[in-house]
């Protein structure tokens, strides 16, 4: 039974999210349907990050099987003629090993988190980033997101409904890149928790106001409580960029 | 009486161009409408670039003149409440000389031109970029922009309906940059003949493809003749980027 791999772009803002629910379409649903409309099957597709709703991708990473085997190309050529003109492109599809699992054998993934720092609304970038009125203090956040390079017990930027086993978890990379009125946050780790990359953003967007120094970071992340953290970034901001193996 | 100038960006999606017109919205009606809302006077708004239907802008320069005057914040953010929801945005409104003419004043416009060169549709970019299926050699397309720089006559790359009263330009700046499965074009002049990018991103796209070697750029613009030139690119990919004074 060949297993296929997908890397997928999509734009979530009309999606209740990546995973399949009751109460209105998501990312999952609508790839498992283009899959059974090209090849009569009913399938499983399996995501590398449950996306939010709202959030975006440029590099998903999902698996399924088919009974059938078929080119890669033609998977992802008739399952885009089937997605359209919902805002969801497979950008590759291959036959890949029986043993690979999007989720369980990616080793990285990394997300990008935008926010436009100006008075006007965006007018170009509506529902792709997050708008904040005022210039905010890009150093600062910089120095914040460095204090959570690195392993530690997450919690503090953790969801209350997060499922995740343990809150340790290490972060590799949080570079903050300001360019025009835009701040773009670069986030890389194995995994994350539920929330924890809007949560952080959410706090050094705090930092940027200068309601508190940057060196405060290091007390919110220490004190492994919930209520601690800023407030939660929007989902529009986010996608997840890239899935590593 | 005071003019105001103002810096705007806007999605050319859903409007039949910056010009007012009968048939469909424009950006210059919906900004002109604006202003009357706040304050009441009629008034004619002059941009420094008259972008066709689908073409967008991220900085596009335009004045008018009020009987009354308000402080510049003032008018952007009673503009950007009035444009509300339309994707039109007010980056800047300040008090200008009176001799300040958007159109006549310019001494460069730059461009910008995104082309996707890849299989699947644009989901994330979708009405932002021109979808070509395929990989562009883009240092051929970067050897045919080189000819095009310096001033010549740019009859081949002009359109029929073309008011400018000579067709020979000075073009400043033709980069070609490619980055993942994007191509995008950068091109800078004092100013520019009607569809005078599209017509020779169009032409390079050709060369992209192989269809013929970059060096027949010269020839082709030499040739003086419409029917010379490639197909026009789309509207879509087109971004106005910025107008120097």
């Amino acid at each position: 039974m060949p297993r296929y791999r997908l890397t997928i772009e999509y734009d979530g803002s009309a999606y209740a999210g990546w995973q399949r629910q009751e109460n209105g379409p998501s990312i999952q649903a609508a790839l498992e349907e283009s899959i059974t409309r090209f090849s009569g099957e009913r399938v499983t597709v399996t995501g590398a990050g449950r996306t939010d709703a709202g959030v975006h991708a440029r590099g998903q990473v999902a698996h399924f099987d088919l009974a059938r085997d078929f080119p890669g190309e033609t998977v992802r050529d008739a399952m885009n003629a089937h997605l359209r003109p919902q805002p969801i492109a497979v950008l590759d599809a291959v036959m890949t090993a029986p043993d690979f699992h999007a989720r369980f054998s990616a080793v990285a993934r990394s997300y990008e988190y935008r926010i436009l720092c100006r008075r006007a609304p965006p007018a170009l970038d509506a529902g792709r980033v997050w708008h904040v009125g005022r210039r905010l203090d890009s150093d600062a956040m910089q120095t914040g997101a460095r204090l959570l390079i690195g392993q530690h017990d997450f919690t503090t930027f953790r969801a209350a409904e997060c499922q995740a086993k343990s809150p340790v978890k290490t972060l590799d990379v949080f570079d903050v890149c300001e360019q025009d009125s835009e701040i773009r946050c670069s986030v890389r780790a194995r995994s994350f928790l539920h929330h924890q990359v809007r949560s952080m953003v959410g706090t050094l967007k705090t930092v940027g106001e200068g309601k508190f120094p940057p060196e405060h970071v290091a007390r919110i992340l220490a004190a492994k409580d919930r209520t601690a953290c800023g407030p939660v970034a929007p989902p529009e901001g986010l996608t997840l960029m890239r899935v590593e193996y």
